[in-house]
């Protein structure tokens, strides 16, 4: 018998906190930071380094698996873990944010959307159910309800329609996960809260998510473009409103900074393309700040980007390799600035943990910004 | 006290030979394949599994690394070795190849060759003594000298021209080889044979170039468009004619089928960018011939590459998640195929190294030529 989805709240310091999230495969430690694997591969690494980083969890894209290989394929191939060789636990997204982002919409109703694929044009629907049916099919542990994502800017009046129209797909989205039988096999759905930048649809939101029974909670729509203060604030709203004992994702986030304010606030989850996307274009996010290798000061360089770091990527390749594999638009370039981040950004979340449950939280992100401050090492004379 | 650049010659059954190089950065066994490394880096792959998969030797261009990072920079951060971490042996070319394929060439003397980059059009001065001096601060273990080549198709009386003055250059680059201290350190020069697809010319370049100090010889100037029958037939002209006491390497060869044919004929190195550039393709060598893996019959395909295979690119994803990788244009796709790639060439290097010892070589040939007459597995029912 599968052990039921679990949260266990292991420790506290101010709303920081520290936990774990038991899933059928394996234990997250949380706060967690979630590499992207969008199609089935977290860009340019292999999955035993992303592994050996830290990472307990990556995500998968929805929207692209179902177009390609499609999830009747991965499903066949025994899903998504064996399809991917990733054995641990994996997240989904509903496949609405990229829906509403990268595809042609054709029509969007009460019951679902119905849009065109951005690869070939080829016409799909998706509704909350067809969604839940889909991440049941790649054998996701942690899936998520069809949201209304809208483009911000957008009226007081659109963003709350968008938010009841995202409150009854919450409801549908439970029902079928249900029907699916994904509690019994230990799985786990989350609600997320919408409300744009507008402080009572947010709490309106959060309060009646928080009347169903979600396994989590996930806050969507925000980091697309809002100063990090409105983001900050909605979280002061939305956390307090959402139950205890169930962990917090916030979607799509974010810089190192936003990932320790927003701990500080009671978020347990983390996503973004930031450090795999950083790592393909010569940026290393590092505890001395973002480093562009790009830069000439970097040629002549003989040190790592980290000495001190465990990761191969930061401790055993020069600078100076560094920027002449990404001046030469070099394959290794990426791989290596890829794997650097993705390990730098998994020891931020080992040190945001370790500090939680030694409460003293705020002097790890003083200590933390800190070193970002200081900036990078001083040029080599 | 360095020892002195060797040649073990351990075996032969017919005229293949099985042997070891020693070098100041170790030992290679031969017949050897060298994995190409342009620009100080094997496209795609961590050095650690280039090392893993059994290779003992990588190849430097000349060529790209005088113009990025230049020879003198990587001399100032220690030496090709260090820069690419790769501390087993270097073989490097002497960039004439490039100089001729890649740049605009300005004027071609007795003296040497004035070009252009095909990066950023700047003027460049290569001569033997500068493609000695180059190869020297870059650390290279295995040097060439500058050679002309040629174009093909030519005229006799072009390659008979081209070839004698590739003779007096071979001079001019042992002289600046002695100059440079390199016999001290360890390392070594080989003279090319040239003389394109005319026996008497090839035989009088292979001759002249013996009466020469050299550690060994390269074959230079085929494979590049005639038939596998005309490049085997010079083979069978120039290896008699070559020291038995020294290495001989057949540069930019080839397929599984011409190294096989070509170590019969007693050559004992090789380098190809066909494992590599392949594996940015979408194509996987294997002991069952060339692997598409773009080929839709791979979509629902659970199997791995070559499950007996001990390489994990090879024994651990399935042609389902290539194929998909490769489809979707994920750099892991070139990545694990790239990898499976050089692991294969190297299995092949491994089998004909144990079947030269077991005086076996001939049955080797006819079992692994039969292996990729079968072609790949049948599809799954």
């Amino acid at each position: 018998m599968t052990a039921p989805f679990a949260f266990d709240l292991l420790a506290t310091d101010g709303r920081a906190r520290r936990g774990t999230i038991t899933t059928p495969h394996g234990v997250v430690r949380t706060p967690a930071f979630m590499p992207v694997g969008t199609q089935g591969t977290v860009k340019a690494m292999f999955m035993d380094d992303v592994r050996a980083t830290g990472a307990d969890v990556v995500l998968g894209n929805t929207y692209h698996l179902m177009l390609r290989p499609t999830a009747e394929r991965v499903a066949k191939l025994g899903g998504l873990h064996r399809f991917a060789n990733w054995p641990h636990t994996i997240l989904t997204d509903s496949g609405g944010f990229q829906v509403m982002s990268l595809a042609q919409i054709r029509k969007l109703t009460e019951q679902g959307v119905t849009f065109q694929s951005h690869i070939d044009g080829s016409k799909h629907e998706m509704s909350p159910e067809r969604s839940i049916e889909i991440q049941g099919l790649l054998g996701s542990d942690i899936q998520m309800q069809l949201d209304e994502c809208l483009r911000l800017p957008a009226s007081r009046a659109e963003i709350d329609r968008a938010m009841r129209l995202s409150l009854r797909w919450a409801a549908r989205s439970r029902q079928k996960f249900e029907a699916m039988g994904g509690p019994g096999l230990g799985q786990g759905l989350y609600g997320i809260v919408q409300g744009g930048d507008d402080a009572d649809l947010r709490a309106t939101s959060a309060r009646e998510l928080s009347a169903m029974p979600f396994e989590g909670y996930s806050v969507g729509g925000l980091a697309v473009g809002e100063p990090q203060a409105v983001m900050l604030a909605m979280l002061d709203i939305v956390c307090p409103l959402l139950p205890e004992a169930k962990p917090r994702y916030l979607m799509g986030v974010g810089t190192p900074d936003d990932i320790v304010e927003s701990v500080a606030r009671g978020i347990d989850q983390f996503d973004c393309v930031m450090p795999t996307r950083a790592g393909r274009h010569g940026l290393a996010y590092t505890r001395f700040g973002k480093i562009n290798l790009k830069n000439a000061r970097h040629a002549d360089d003989p040190r790592p980007l980290d000495e001190s770091s465990d990761c191969p990527a930061l401790r055993d390749y020069s600078r100076a390799y560094l920027h002449h594999l990404v001046r030469t638009g070099e394959a290794l370039g990426a791989m290596l600035l890829t794997w650097a981040n993705v390990a730098y950004y998994q020891s931020l979340m080992l040190g945001i943990r370790d500090a939680i449950e030694a409460r003293r939280y705020a002097d790890f992100v003083a200590e933390t910004k800190a070193g970002w401050a200081r900036g990078d090492l001083a040029p080599i004379g």
